[in-house]
């Protein structure tokens, strides 16, 4: 067996539980002091629809945003959740970990969130319906970027702790950048991805472990982890456009985000395979590339889905963050763990980082370039909300928002990142260490055919011909029973 | 290899193709009698649109619920069937007749409930529509829940038979419970989850096989099974707001039950974790807790989704689930099993029959507190449908008829389930004997690599190192082919 | 290790990324100069509304439409993406490959579909919206099933080359079976299934490999793949009623294809179940015809699904086709192999052809028969779209027509195959020898743990006793590791 310099208590029967009762109990209490039915869920609303002179219960914003929300949903649990079970022996962990972290972070969302845009001033409460639970999925899917980065190398309680502060630092940093700044990001290039990633990279720098080889046979897939990771990849590229369209403008606004999206994704996959297939000397693809890059679209187009890209605009973003997220895989992943001491798990940096990074700068980009010719004079102003204290605004001016609230996602990423990183430095958490990362073993009951596993390494010296028997019963064991 | 007492014949190569030929014409045959479209999917609605003044076809009940239906749909054939896919060889019978129970029971569910409530007085039909499909998805969701109990050791004709009383009796329950007592039950608490529970629990109890530990070694999962069955977990855990919303009031209602039950949900996953890490000595969480007690606010929460629940309370209601659900599977299990003599395969009495009549509770108290105040005067009239012949009903009332129906779910379930259990002990069903239960090679063609698995026991005598060329021989055939 | 006679470069580094990127820019060139949001989509839709009195924003057909795209979308990359990984080491390329296909062949199609019926008179662009997305969505299907056929035989440039010309003959068929003969398809039984089955079946016989028995170890399942497989069974036949019933008329149209879609895969399970138990003489079942032949009903009843089937119709339908399709599986598809010189890998034509034609006749009966007192005069109209130039047509006619469009379909298919078929004999495309076929290995990079499969035969050598320790040790390595 592998040694290992300092002993860890990995325990976390006091924490993690502790954690969660305590925040969840705080959850009711605020939620009980706090958050309301809005006027469209609330039992009132057949009085108000009257009033309103609203004709039909199929104007209830729920019509227009409830399938959006169940395809955002799926992304967030089967899609992030599946997409990192690739690791050979920490499915359980990244499906499980990240239900958790999600459960948790939509609470606290809503209440954080629900402060900053939804208080209503007559009473002081919030007040939530369908968009609410949509902003709190797109909220925790920030945090769930984060988690990424820093896969199988933090503890449970970890990730409670950095779901807390990423979820607080989210509702802040999307207040100023949609509210204060007046920038438009439907489907969160900045807000999400950008901010998401580098909170994610920051903390993961900050908890660098220089002795990660020790589990570096750990690293890597299996056939089938494989297969498992494709279902989280195929639900996110199908239900981008759906992310993107969420809660964008009724109508044209939500038609054209989704169509963007959609035309976006489909050239990623095409750029994505192309570098995967050329970057290997007999053109072999890549699964990671496959389960990754194909997304970066996505991202790219958040911000500006929204907007009249244009179908042919959708498709360069598309082919452009194809060939960058995959180079990224190939050339940026390694430099940064050698020179940058970032490790980075799932490659959130080609994923999320440079595509959220791209898209933020095409929103800018698009937005001022925008013109009454192609909107339409209340098109225009509809889809940049150009309205109430924002009537003055002009397009030009509205890009150089955007890019302002591009650089205030960076900032709160990076910085947030590293002032919680410290925090998740402290010996208390619970850990693994050096040598039992990426194992679901520390923090898993796993079934009895796993144990044989944990103490495998490269050069095992159990593998000599003399042990053959112990590693046939092992093998049969592990297998057949 | 293990002998068998009682040498048991699991033949059904008559049996079940006769079973399913002869109820499918059957079927046909009742569906041509008494099944026509509604006048929302007939062809007639253009004109009759017209003549109703109906303004759009967007105000088609199609659009209120199809988008709820198809999640629904996804429950029940993904989210069902992989939750059953845990245990290490039986996945092909958890989802393959799951499939079964569900194809031939919505069938047959369309025709029982609708003589109860949609028989057109006019020509003595039964209509037909979006809102059916959901009702007979939800019937059968109480028969995959029976399922649950008996998973691995009854034949696929004894499902079918189950299913066919099972789907009858949740008719006769449903009519009693909605229209006779008049309590409302959107998410089926009551008449889903605490029916389906009950019948099956009962079922197992009739069926209880003291020598089971003959098949032991097939009770557990493997690593990858494990992951299968969270595709079903998320599944059902994602589109649980689309169960409960599926078929209460348009606008405020379905909005109003969405939301409740996200966030019960969310609150399980918690305290489910929680719970989970405190059982155990090192603080691991436990798979079988992940991927079941977290469904438990969902369940627990159908009742009162629709009603006025605000949202601390569905966090409270999650909250409690949670916890009470680990602990069954923690304690409750093996005490039924060893002292009650039911063996409950899924441990649907932690995920369905408590948080079953936890719901029923809560809608009960729910609705007896209701007042106008919180509801508004039409919003208490249109939420518990105090109309026509019930004009006079008063939420205390209301209360009281709600914990009526909760006492016919429960008495249907036992009862039913006793009695079909019995008819399910004759010796003609092919069964499979004690030794095989839990293991697909009964009634499935398994790949040739599966057949190694089936002579292995704990104390394989083949284990010895006299053996091993033809251990190594065998694990090659069953791993590498 | 087996010999190959005829060694081929498998080698795609060069013509897989130059097809990629060629066709890519190609895409951004044609929709640069082409593709436009339709108005429902653009940015004027505010202005467009006011002018056309819309009252609504959820008169946008986005909200009629987009939920069943969204399960559309599904079908393409989830469903028939694991569908196709049910053999043991073929996953990769099944779901990787059907994501290439799908991803260039939907911006070719909606290309294609556009050129031939959305071409603006007024600009000369073409003007696309969410139910352009559902058609292209659906054009790639054909190619997808077209796919089945050579599963595991074919490179990835082939493929490329194959959804090109696939989408071409798809636009043209459709155009000449819905616009200039003006048959009903809604579903796609004839424009989908038929021509994409018979399009995949010749291509095969084209390429009809005589030795391909050297690959035959790896046809076949393992048990887990047969899980995955499982998963795109299940959204295929989950999301079959939003398929059929996706771009149907507004209101009872899209309702009324949905609910006969349900019931008739509702039936075919039984079937299907009945006469895969009946085929084996121990009554176990196939998980081949569970995982196909249960969707035959959903193709089959594509064509009618729109009109006045009947319910008891559909159950119909659904009964003979689960028979049909399970009895292909057992005698059709070898006596193909043998007899025919098509070999079949996923037996598209017991799932597709076989039903997609027995669509079309359903589909021409039921056309045929219609009449003003089932359908109302106006819904025969409105159903049937008798208005325009077809304003003089009658049933009984529109019966002759569906059945010309299936004669279209068919030829179509036939003649695109042996064309494109002998294209793809070239010698150019790097697809694997006839000893490679059904292995990732060639076109993937493969965990480290997957090398050791490629070089088992049922005889290897190596299996002897004298070699049990590498055996063991590759064993180990491959699994434990």
């Amino acid at each position: 067996e592998q040694c290992c310099d300092r002993p860890k208590n990995t325990n976390v029967r006091i924490s993690l539980p502790a954690v969660c009762f305590v925040w969840q109990i705080a959850m009711i209490i605020l939620f009980g002091i706090f958050i309301r039915y809005n006027e469209e869920s609330d039992a009132h609303w057949i009085e108000h629809k009257t009033s309103k002179n609203i004709s039909s219960n199929i104007e209830n914003d729920y019509y227009f945003r409830y399938p959006s929300f169940q395809d955002v949903h799926v992304m967030i649990f089967v899609g992030f959740g599946f997409l990192m079970t690739f690791l050979k022996r920490y499915s359980f962990g990244a499906v499980g970990f990240n239900f958790l972290i999600a459960g948790f972070g939509l609470q606290w969302a809503l209440l954080m969130q629900g402060w900053f845009h939804s208080l209503d001033p007559m009473d002081g409460k919030i007040k939530i319906g369908v968009e609410s639970m949509i902003n709190a999925d797109f909220c925790v899917a920030s945090c769930l970027i984060a988690y990424g980065a820093v896969l199988g190398k933090v503890s449970p309680v970890q990730l409670m702790v950095m779901t807390l502060f990423g979820v607080t630092l989210y509702a802040v940093e999307e207040y100023i950048i949609l509210s204060l700044i007046h920038a438009r990001d439907a489907g969160g290039s900045m807000v999400i991805h950008t901010f998401g990633a580098y909170y994610g990279l920051s903390i993961s720098w900050m908890l660098y472990r220089p002795n990660l080889d020790q589990s570096k046979h750990r690293i890597g897939s299996v056939y089938h982890s494989d297969v498992f990771a494709m279902i989280g990849t195929l639900f996110l590229w199908m239900f981008w456009p759906s992310f993107n369209s969420a809660i964008s403008d009724h109508g044209d606004g939500q038609h054209r985000a989704a169509i963007n999206t959609y035309l976006s994704l489909a050239a990623t996959v095409l750029t994505a395979l192309a570098i995967s297939s050329l970057s290997q000397k007999t053109g072999k693809l890549d699964m990671v590339h496959i389960q990754n890059a194909t997304l970066a679209g996505g991202v790219a187009v958040g911000t500006a889905a929204e907007f009249m890209l244009m179908p042919y605009g959708s498709l360069i973003v598309g082919f452009c963050c194809g060939i960058i997220s995959t180079l990224g895989y190939i050339y940026i992943t390694p430099f940064m763990e050698k020179y940058l001491k970032i490790h980075d798990t799932c490659g959130i940096h080609n994923l999320h980082a440079m595509p959220g990074v791209i898209g933020g700068i095409v929103g800018a980009i698009t937005a001022a370039a925008a013109s009454e010719d192609v909107y339409g004079k209340e098109g225009l102003m509809n889809t940049f909300d150009f309205t109430g204290e924002w009537k003055e605004m002009v397009p030009t001016r509205q890009g150089g928002h955007q890019a302002a609230g591009l650089c205030v996602a960076l900032c709160f990423g990076i910085g947030g990142g590293i002032i919680v990183g410290c925090i998740l430095r402290l010996p208390i958490w619970g850990d693994a260490p050096d040598n039992s990362c990426f194992d679901d073993e520390i923090y898993w009951e796993t079934p009895a055919t796993y144990s044989v596993c944990t103490s495998t390494s490269s050069n095992n010296p159990c593998l000599g011909p003399h042990n053959t028997v112990n590693i046939v019963e092992t093998a049969w064991h592990h297998h057949l029973l």
